[in-house]
């Protein structure tokens, strides 16, 4: 049986790739943060049952556009990576969700500037990503947030007594 | 060319049979609701492109799942109807979202009830309609939802002059 | 200081009060589930930051209105439980994200039907409760979610060799 | 009574200030787009009860924080404009999901790089904006996303004959 890193690696991902995003993301306000670091949250992100199926799924309907096996009219709006179908961005939000909203900034600024690896993926030349640009996004974004959940630096808001 | 309702029709799902779903959740708080009015609402749901998109998504994934085309696992997970799969609901909570949140609550009560065509989606022995029967409840809800909001007698809550 | 549990306690929920909604949902699917076993996943979905954040906002929102001391018309919707208003649902929905979209459905079934505790949160005369009848139906569907995802029977789906 | 616009207007924010950024977002996939198409379309997001009802809640919640009315630990959050809360997010995403999925990018996008009017929202020597400068992103990109989905020239897909 192979793992989820060996079914985006057959799709031109890797996980340090996604990494890099998040480094890219989070170094700015984390001075001692590593890439070491940002794998390990990639990583934690990636067992994730949710952010599996949502992977099983879009990578599926980016494959099937490839092979021109969906019906109609859906094999033309992936052929065309139609700029107004937001079933991607619908499913890489459940991916970011599930480290909480804080993620939604970077899930925007990513999607709209594809850095990195995010770049490749939308290079119609190298077969189609539909989803699984917005996919990766959106692991970036919630492995971003999970450091800045996890970081012990981060203020806890106590109750007052009552 | 045939319409988003003729699609419906091919996977036993009629705009009057959405319409009576819609009827059920709404004729409690409206007691001049006709069918008419529900048939009215749902066909309004229909023509927004996001609720389209979704419909050929879906309808997609449930076709090829029936075909046997999907990859594994996601053909494992559709042919069981798999509860831990959320992709479903992700889909049609962007339909339910179209006419904002109030949709939500009875979303979540269709899903769970499955009342009226919902029940004949849910049987297995009907071809496989992982995606349909959400997304049915979906646009039940957000037609429901269009129902409340366009209501005359609905309070509007103006400002005070500052 | 004191702890999230007591600021509950504070508007007449308990921990065992949500965790009876729970059992009330997964019990069917769970033939050993215990009272203690919703506890614990109670207990853990409070301890999220996200969760712990939503609650902050809207029992403050709940408060203030008690104190008939927010602007208009924000007052008159809140006194008035408006049912088109939906950032209650809103707030909720950010909670039950946190496991997955598979507590949505959960989500909208409680917030119909209102079941336990939640029929008390919901009667007038037990205070404004606008917020915190949808944050505590929403804590309880992602602590159900919880359940079903950390269920070591579920069936793990794994990818095929490549 | 006063309006929607004067309400904000109350905030600092102009019918225009808005306009201008779904204008630096649409302009270049729309070379016909006027600035006074885009204050068209910020005018019937702000009619959208949805939308006005999270602008009553955020900026209630802003303005009881400057007043320093808001309960502990809440009260302090606001202040410092916590990065983890998230729930000024949510409720922008509310605004910017009822015109669909395609107005999450620019959302995030706007919500990092903070351009125009959303500079001065974000300068804390201007009050606290901690959830009016992400609604105002939001209602930008539902401005923004209603533009796309209205432009003529949008492909429609249309379905095949069965």
């Amino acid at each position: 049986m192979s793992t989820i890193n060996e079914m985006l690696l057959n799709r031109g991902v890797t996980v340090e790739g996604i990494a890099e995003i998040v480094f890219l993301l989070q170094s700015p306000y984390n001075p001692v943060l590593t890439l070491e670091h940002c794998i390990e949250s990639v990583q934690a992100v990636l067992q994730k049952r949710e952010v599996q199926y949502a992977l099983f799924t879009g990578i599926a309907l980016d494959e099937l556009a490839e092979q021109k096996k969906l019906p109609l009219p859906l094999q033309q709006i992936l052929q065309k990576d139609e700029p107004l179908y937001g079933v991607d961005e619908t499913l890489a939000l459940s991916i970011t969700h599930v480290y909480g909203m804080i993620g939604l900034t970077s899930f925007g600024y990513l999607d709209k500037l594809k850095p990195l690896i995010l770049q490749k993926l939308n290079n119609k030349n190298n077969g189609i990503h539909v989803f699984l640009d917005d996919l990766v996004a959106g692991i970036a974004a919630a492995a971003s947030a999970r450091i800045a959940h996890n970081d012990p630096s981060a203020k806890r808001y106590d109750l007052p007594s009552f």
